[in-house]
């Protein structure tokens, strides 16, 4: 049997707090075994742009990414988020090594055509190089994965981190058993925002459809959903939603099912 | 015989010029063999402080290093310019892998103590990863370094590149014949700045010392004339002060000797 991999996104609520952030570290730091961590963006970004003027423009919740706000993710997502991410793993005593998706030609995309809307420089990821992530693993580095990519054509391009760690997660399931982890700030997928101590032990993939065209399921959770039965559709073992503190024992955390 | 290894450093004049840049990117993808590039600076992170109203303070030369200072270093060492030279080359077919010191704990570094000046977070070279460093090379990635180091307790630190240069060639020469190149924008070093096209063949330590001694010695020569020697000192096979056009042939470049 393949070896097992764990494959965690974590995203910005969990990045924005630095003492949510520092115990997720000490939590994924736990995890035994081959590991990948992929980060989101935060607030940072937004910040930054605000304090250079230059202006964020949200499309049906998604970023529309001018060449300006570009350099914005490159520079916060790209340096200092990851940077600050793998140092503080280093201090942990894990060998993180942290890329965005260019290093190593690693995450490959195309800009993403313009239809009703130009979201600027977005990527829609065509490969993952499963190859080079699996030579570092097998080498005890822990790779850090900004969510950039690149188009081969010397253009980098913002890309969505729960797309990055579903097709990360595809692309190692031919080396690993992989089980992936969305990370957030509830244990796992909530019947009511209201309560939150209560999660659902899994969904089904027609649940999923159900709730989220009956609206109700939260936007935020849209896409670590969708990417997530992509995931399990191309053959990752396991994809759960779940919190900092049931990401080991995986305890009240959602399980997703086909 | 051990492999021949080009080490290539390249400053914040030619980044600061696209085209230039460009040239040396092409120039830089036709060395053959193993390589490895680290890159300064540049005027981005001036302007960018200058944006946010950080105050970029410079004291005998050298930029004391802040909070505030160090955030923005790492968004455009470790970030922008990193990515964007690392696409570049991705374009160029050349398997660049961006890196800071902390990722893959590849430069370890101590803050610089506190005597009449307080640098702030600027770190002082305690050890090189060479052994992760090879492990890369060998699988025929090219590190693109950028002048960032760790103290392993989670505290990044600015750090010279001229430096992070000569430490890296020191620390490869254990397992590479290795070449190390500081590239400028002259094709040497220069008897007179407003003679360009004429170069030194050669200095010697001794003529390096009395020309710094009377005050003959453009400062920002320097750094990469007394790094260079530290290098000669430490095992590095050659050491070069050269332009981007002689940068394969070292015609008219000024070599160092002991």
């Amino acid at each position: 049997m393949d070896p097992l991999l764990h494959i965690v996104k974590i995203g910005g609520k969990l990045i924005n707090d630095k003492n949510a952030l520092s115990h997720f570290l000490d939590v994924f730091t736990e995890l035994q075994g081959p590991k990948l961590l992929i980060h989101g963006g935060g607030r940072k970004a937004t910040e930054l742009s605000a304090l250079l003027g230059i202006e964020t423009k949200i499309i049906d919740g998604r970023r529309i990414t001018d060449k300006e706000t570009l350099e914005v993710a490159i520079m916060v997502y790209g340096g200092l988020i990851n940077k600050q991410i793998v140092s503080q793993l280093q201090k942990r005593k894990i060998n993180a090594l942290g890329v965005c998706g260019a290093d190593a030609n690693l995450i490959r995309a195309t800009k993403r055509p313009v239809g009703d809307i130009d979201y600027g420089f977005v990527g829609d990821i065509t490969s993952v190089n499963a190859g080079i992530l699996t030579q570092l693993l097998d080498q005890d580095i822990i790779p850090v994965l900004s969510p950039l990519s690149h188009d081969g054509n010397g253009q980098l391009l913002n890309t969505n981190a729960d797309t990055i760690a579903a097709h990360s997660a595809i692309a190692l399931s031919k080396n690993f058993q992989v089980k992936l982890s969305y990370c957030f700030e509830y244990p796992g997928v909530l019947y009511d925002i209201d309560t939150p101590e209560l999660a659902m032990s899994s969904i089904t993939i027609n649940e999923y459809i159900e709730m989220k065209d009956a609206g109700s399921i939260n936007s935020g959770m849209i896409p670590k959903l969708s990417n997530g039965f992509d995931a399990l559709k191309g053959g990752v073992s396991k994809v759960t939603i779940c919190g900092i503190d049931n990401l080991i024992s995986q305890d009240r955390s959602t399980s997703l099912t086909l």
